[in-house]
């Protein structure tokens, strides 16, 4: 059993049925009648009126965000565990067309007010430094940390008052929401977030996700770098359907909540092993190499991660026997 | 009935089975069963060694294999109707970090080794002009016109003298193969093409098409650039899977061959009408702006393109009744 | 005697002088008392409040202003001659961050509203298409013609109307406005001109040129692109003191009517073969190739141009007996 | 008298008798007579055959080497207080097309094989990762400490197995070379580096600086990248000419060793204060702020640092009244 990546994961079936029921003709790119159901589907999920995009990446999603809000000669301030300073292959200083990554420090990736602060009061307000246009967030963060919504409002404010714009990577938003319990408006726009890359391919979808621009008026410039690098499907309705069967019945929570509680099942398995509180899907364990290569001996894979620990990602999927199996697996460490 | 783009088509239903089937757990990215079979399948296809990349896009495919052939301070020759330098955005501008296109004449949106000669050897070799990196031709053209093998050639054999990259957009590859009859290697690297992008969205696919490496050595470098460039999607199975599937019994040629016989069907109805000879599935015809008003009222949809000109594009499912009387209404303007 | 280029020629020697003077400890890059004059001498010479920033080079200027004037995925719309387009080896791609130049027809080099409106209305208001963001134009053109303020103002009412910026390569406005007499206001900023590359070293300046900024609101921005290109230079006092002696007394315009004055002499000489009115300091002649040798083996350069055409230059410091033979043996041809 | 820069020091007098003797007129940009003595006089300096460029920035020097040794989706690997890290507003970035820095840490800003060795290691060998391409150090780092020839061999030599390209920021090379008493070439090409920026503004130029290239198949490439970036200079005479001076008669040594002497005095008058060892022409001192506004109400200029610390730089020029003055205020703190 595979505990890699819920990239991994299959897709949910009522995904693959949107997809064939999408199969109809219709204008291309995102003419169509599903893309357009969009900004109106995610307006009433958010209460608030938003500008909805479908790209296929989260780090197309992510970088779009980044270049409307930070232009090449400006930083982006985020935790230097962030997706995208880790993950996307230098994805950010290609859209931006240059712009630098400001590294902060925070137990579990992530970061706060204070922090942000002191990286700002380093720079010197001269043309020579490399000034700050941007903060990013991920949330649930990458070590599976859930921000909570007032956390998200203290950095909203800070951003406010410096003039910054903000942006959150919620690749597994629905994860963090579906532990914390809180309001998806009061974790996002009312916490003063600019842009949301809202993940679905991770929970449970094939390959959309959507960028929520809270901000509307970027979405026009948006939608222009979109084409420019390539990422306006011609088919669009196929993305803009997985999209909208996701929201259908809020599948999107359902699937989040269930790979949920299989990370809390691993994680009821041994308490004390844990790195973080689990608040979303992953669970980092401190197990040491020869734990680890039992576990793998018994047919479990996962990340090695920092020395002596391990990651394990579940996702909507995974349940029953193999489940308990690999849950007693780690009990009997 | 609409005929406006192959690309507002449908999906071929063995494409859409072939992502259901594809909905199993796998490795992440394009590290899955189905992607590692691609290289296997297109050099089987080429009769060569290839290296394939799925992409979701023709303008991804032709970006990132511009950005491997022609440096930033490059240029690339290609005609001035091409769909690089029309309908892109500036995609090749965002991909290269800033090379130049230069435009070429031609009939029917063909291009020779005469005039990119002449282009080249108007620029002075210094520093202060841009040099030429690369060709780009697109086969069939954007006037439906299909190269021949010699034609491809030619060009080929004058990049290779000039020590230019040779890109081919291959969004309808399969439709000018259809006409000609001509052999998929003879058109393409045995006439000395570097990079096809190979189309399979407009032919019956839904968001896959792959990016053909003859030059193998430059695979590894663009599979950072798409990694970068936010198209390496997490779950690439569903892209490898498509492709294959068009691969399946030759379904890619099935299909052109449908889409090229429609648009043969329209053209018989008013040979004397047609701007150019259709080689492929678009036909563009001398139609007055009352003419097209008139069609139109009937129910066909369709672009208006120069002045007097209307720009019909054939899809491989359009069949039956509703074409048959296009056709007639065509043939009685 | 050499007709190249103006850029070969010695500098003036009050500006040797200036730099000279400037040798002395001050604050580095632009803090010092040289440059912070800038702004007042040409707000005080242009009747309006500018910002003026001193660069090395005039494509340094250009596409510094264009970069502020022209996002990445938007187009410049210029002469199908002019420098930036021909002699800066792709800088406003560099710069801007891969914007496109979108290419017009005109006599001389010039542009005018009417091609300037027919390149824009060919473009679909989509995302497909790169859409215009700013208009330059060069003056004196590439081909020795002076735009009169009507022009310039023609297409500042343009530019306005369809919200696109205008920049002005004025390498040789000097030499321009020493033939038409015509007001520096009228043909900038009051023509609705942003931002304007004032050139001097081709009017006896050794290393400085100024970027003017209309739009002061540009300037920030700028700066700091200026910073973020390397042009920054750490001892700018050099660079302003250069320019001070160039504005002292008119110098600027004492240089451009000498260098005129010759083009003058020469141009009377066979005025049958001028292939344009000759209104700065470059003459083009229709001279065949034995022609040029025979002035050539008489020790004259010159740039061949055209087929059957000659290009020559004149500086400011080109006088006395050589200038009276070329004029003879131009007469006697 | 002020200590903030030698950037804000005065030019050497025998530069700006060089500069009035190149006021000639001569070929246009680098084709000049001057010019063409570069590369000569580069290589006997060397001992080894090198191209040799002039720009008028070390930001530029750096930048346009940088750009050669490294694409847009690679890495360098420097010290996190490097110059091009914190103060060339993100040069690296615009050059490069949007390359990473990996900050290192190391005493005194130097970096050595171990952390370099450590930061690559990290970095898994995939496409997510952002992977190494080059190093570049400073010498005399940001905190005036000289590397050794051994330390750059040994770095020199890790770039070699691991395939990196290795640049060497010589904004005060000249400085380092002065205390260590090493030669040229041991701490240079001999060491492994590819580039050097070559400084000389801070050490009595006046506008030019030079890019050697020991790794000669780089220079036709960035001689097109100078020109794009806009760093070629109409009347380059005038930049070779400086560089030729401060070449002539060893000035470059000279003066070097001027501006660390006037250093050594400052540094003896109060050696318990010292942060770093005193290896170039700068200091930084414990003073406290009470202490620092003392010197300051003496007449002293500097810069405040970290907190409780004080940096002077000394230049080739300072020497006398002034200078004896000032070590004895800091003595008597």
């Amino acid at each position: 059993m595979r505990f890699f990546s819920d990239n991994a994961a299959a897709a949910h079936p009522k995904v693959i049925e949107a997809i064939a029921e999408a199969n109809r003709l219709d204008t291309a790119y995102d003419g169509d009648a599903w893309s357009r159901r969009l900004d109106g589907a995610f307006s009433d999920l958010f209460g608030t009126e938003v500008r909805a995009l479908w790209v296929t990446t989260g780090t197309a999603a992510n970088c779009l965000a980044l270049a409307a809000l930070c232009p090449p000669y400006g930083a982006i301030l985020c935790h230097r565990d962030a997706h995208i300073e880790n993950d996307e292959a230098g994805a950010p200083g290609f859209y931006t067309g240059g712009a630098k990554l400001i590294l902060l420090d925070g137990e579990g990736a992530k970061i706060a007010p204070g922090t942000v602060a002191a990286a700002c009061d380093r720079i010197r307000k001269d043309v020579h430094q490399v000034q700050p246009s941007a903060i990013s967030i991920t949330n649930a963060t990458e070590y599976g940390l859930a921000y909570r919504a007032a956390e998200v409002a203290a950095l909203g404010e800070f951003a406010r008052q410096r003039g910054l714009g903000f942006h959150m990577d919620g690749a597994r938003l629905a994860n963090a929401l579906a532990t914390t319990g809180e309001d998806l408006a009061d974790v996002t726009w009312r916490a003063g977030v600019d842009a949301l890359s809202f993940g679905f391919v991770k929970n449970g979808g094939l390959s959309a996700e959507a960028l929520i621009l809270f901000k509307t008026e970027l979405a026009d410039e948006i939608a222009v770098r979109r084409k420019r690098a390539g990422h306006l499907l011609s088919k669009g309705r196929f993305l803009a359907a997985q999209i909208l069967a996701m929201l259908d019945g809020d599948l999107w929570r359902d699937n989040a909540r269930a790979a949920n509680a299989v990370a809390q099942t691993l994680a009821q398995a041994a308490p004390e092993r844990l790195v973080y509180p689990v608040e979303a899907n992953e669970i980092f364990l401190k197990v040491s190499a020869d734990e680890a290569a039992g576990l793998r001996s018994q047919g479990f894979d996962f990340y090695d991660w920092a020395a002596g620990e391990i990651r394990l990602v579940t996702s909507w999927d995974q349940q029953g026997e193999a489940l308990d199996r690999l849950a007693s697996a780690i009990a009997a460490l």
